[in-house]
């Protein structure tokens, strides 16, 4: 058994790693090394403390030091890992204080993340230009916000769009600036993407489709975007282009990357090299539908794989079954859901599909507060499996996709979906439900 | 291909019926043979008209006459049908003004419901006392209520206790007696049950278990209700103790009852007779998990067997296949959903079970607004598959028994659910479900 547990990377995938390695066993010592001051924080709320949902950043860090060491869980912050050597089974790190430290491991986790994409825009340099990853970028922009009159925000994904909302809240004139021709690629298709624009532009946001940002202006600090031919004005700029797997370190140590440029890992989390684990967003992963490579770079996603490398690292066994990709936003007024492959996707992997899609309410009709939901489901045409599904509404989004990811994971088809028994009462839902509903009307065109 | 069907029963299953018999053929001529004086309503939202949520009667009527007229179904309001030949394929009914009418079928429907029973208790037949099934029923709860200061409600199933929650919402003191010693008997354990008595309580309703009303008191009208030696105050009294599948058409006709006293249907809702089908809370359903009949007397059964009948009534093909018994209820600020069966009826049926149970919370622990929610999983021993939930929470409730009931239909295992890919943000949900905890909640104990 692993005595010796080092952790790389103190986030989501970091802290439930040595968590589980902690539980797995009383006797291993456990060591994270972080290289950010503070401990693992909730970077999925950030945009939240950036529009004033959430008071402060104090509020998403999710155990504060004391946890740590009552864990038993050494934790070393402000500890950035400059070499991993695998042979010797020793991790380099500069200390805060500068000096170099090593630290002897049995066991390794790599949780060493991603980075956010900075795109190759003239004057992305300037002052009052950030990406949104860390605290540091967050705090940095929540300072900019609270005196800037306008914003632009530079990609039309999750982030780009909940900061964008968090700078609204805040009283500055939003524009998003996003290359594609719809907003929230990776989990809308166009026709889901189209009701969702309307909405976000009827809040305020001026949405900038098919427009790449070509310059950045200003002298010193941003004071305009140029894109589209247009000079959108801009006290500041938001990056939200995406992130890239940080793989860095496990490249020095000699693991394999798999085709999307993750650290390639089996189903126990750990790397090709031995000994060594990775989890969280540094990882490929394996699509559930395709059983395809891909990355998905979430926070739940970097929870599971955490946990499973923490409990193999210190000896004990777990896998990790694949992911769906299920995600959820809150933007305005309007919950925004998937899971598995949408339209495209699956269409791009070379499958032909059923759609079914419907709007409906979220209560009884008459039940005052009822609203909208628009649920589509995409079903594979051969087996009428569930292999996707986007839904639009104004509550009850999450636990509805929780659903369909898990008729998806136990290949449900179409005509079980629609045979469905769900429950009714006036102020909670209706009669009928969305999601069969939705299945039904995929088996009319099946 | 039928040319006349004929509905007995104008509520949600007839309803359905007729509108899936129409759907299914156009040619065929359909009537609805409806006792009461208004067309089809929602049972389910009474109390919530009582309670003054909803704003009146007529906003629960879920199609107007007119919209009957452009679906071309002939619909006969007041007209109660006294005798059915099967043998000469003829209904006869006393119609609205109390002349005998006779109406010819090909197939027939019987959606004739279910009665609430009358206990036998000494003095329900004063003034002030009542059932709640009928719109007639609610009109003189809610008038009564209007004007009284403490009210009654013998029974804490559904029904009885929306209805003390739509009594105290009128200002309206409340006492429930219940005969056995919790709450919602056939949704929930004792355990879940008594985290729901505290918050029910805790509205100022009083809740009197393991007590048996003995006597209703008063002259002409009620004033007090004899119970567990105590006379409870009580200006009207609403009678919740159940209902009793109306089966005397059925029965006249010549139709089989099952073991459960509902109406025996094979799967496309056939009665025994020959061209007379049956749908909704007169008839006997198999429970899917147990594979055994039993009487499903709720909206959500009511309207797809009502469907199903239609379509089959009138030449076309499916089939029901069983139930769950999906349920959900808003309780004052609680949601209270189940699904499957509870740990007590799955020992009942004779089955080992394993059970996963834990409090969470519906958002991120740190995000405002976040509730709190437990989640109850059983599971069969020998399979570990998911075989009930019970959900006690602040929010989301209705959903996540949808997903519930989903896996039990897919025969999902602990291991299975605790591996789901389920979604996350702040404002919506949390990194981890309570569903995958409760799951691993039962793991631990496999």
């Amino acid at each position: 058994m692993a005595k010796r547990v080092v952790v790389i990377g103190g986030g989501a995938a970091g802290l439930d790693a040595a968590l589980n390695a902690r539980r797995t066993s009383r006797e291993v010592e456990v060591k994270v090394l972080n290289a950010e001051d503070k401990p693992a924080y909730s970077r999925c709320a950030l945009p939240f403390v950036i529009g004033g949902d959430i008071e402060g950043f104090d509020h998403i860090i999710i155990y504060k030091s004391e946890f740590y060491k009552m864990m038993k869980i050494d934790l070393h912050l402000k500890t950035t890992v400059t070499e991993i050597d695998p042979s010797a089974k020793v991790v380099k790190a500069l200390g805060p204080d500068g000096k170099e430290e090593t630290f002897e491991y049995d066991s390794l986790i790599l949780t060493t993340g991603a980075r956010a994409v900075v795109p190759p825009i003239k004057g992305y340099d300037k002052k009052g230009v950030y990406p949104l990853r860390t605290i540091s970028d967050a705090s940095a922009i929540l300072e900019e916000a609270l005196k800037a009159k306008s914003a632009v925000v530079i990609g039309a994904g999750l982030v780009g769009l909940e900061a964008a909302e968090g700078l609204v809240k805040r009283g500055v004139k939003v524009t998003v600036i996003e290359a594609l021709h719809q907003v929230l690629r990776p989990i809308l298709d166009e026709d889901m993407a189209k009701l969702l624009q309307t909405k976000i532009s009827a809040h305020g946001v001026k949405l900038m489709l098919n427009t790449k940002a070509d310059e950045i202006l200003g002298d010193d600090h941003v004071k305009a975007v140029a894109a589209g031919g247009e000079q959108v004005d801009a006290d500041l700029v938001v990056m939200a282009i995406g992130v890239r797997a940080n793989t860095d370190l496990a490249v020095k140590a000699g693991c394999k990357l798999g085709v999307t440029g993750g650290i390639k890992v089996d189903a126990r989390m750990k790397t090709t090299v031995e000994d060594i684990y990775a989890a969280g967003d540094c990882v490929e992963s394996v699509h559930l539908v395709t059983m395809q490579p891909v990355l998905c770079q979430l926070g739940t996603t970097a929870v599971k794989q955490g946990k499973v490398a923490g409990i193999n690292a210190a000896g004990g066994y777990a896998t990790f079954p694949g992911v769906l990709g299920s995600a959820v936003s809150k933007l305005f007024d309007v919950e925004v859901g998937f899971t598995g492959l949408t339209e495209w996707q699956a269409r791009q992997a070379g499958m032909e599909v059923v759609v079914g899609s419907i709007p409906w309410k979220t209560r009884a009709e008459y039940y005052p507060g009822a609203k909208d939901i628009r649920v589509k489901l995409i079903f594979e045409k051969a087996s009428m499996k569930l292999i996707g599904a986007q839904i639009l509404g104004g509550e009850g989004v999450a636990p509805r996709v929780d659903a369909l990811s898990l008729a998806i994971q136990k290949g449900m088809t179409a005509y079980e979906l629609a045979k469905a028994d769900t429950c009714y009462t006036p102020p909670l839902a209706d009669t009928w439900s969305a999601i069969t509903l939705a299945a039904e009307a995929a088996l009319k065109k099946a």
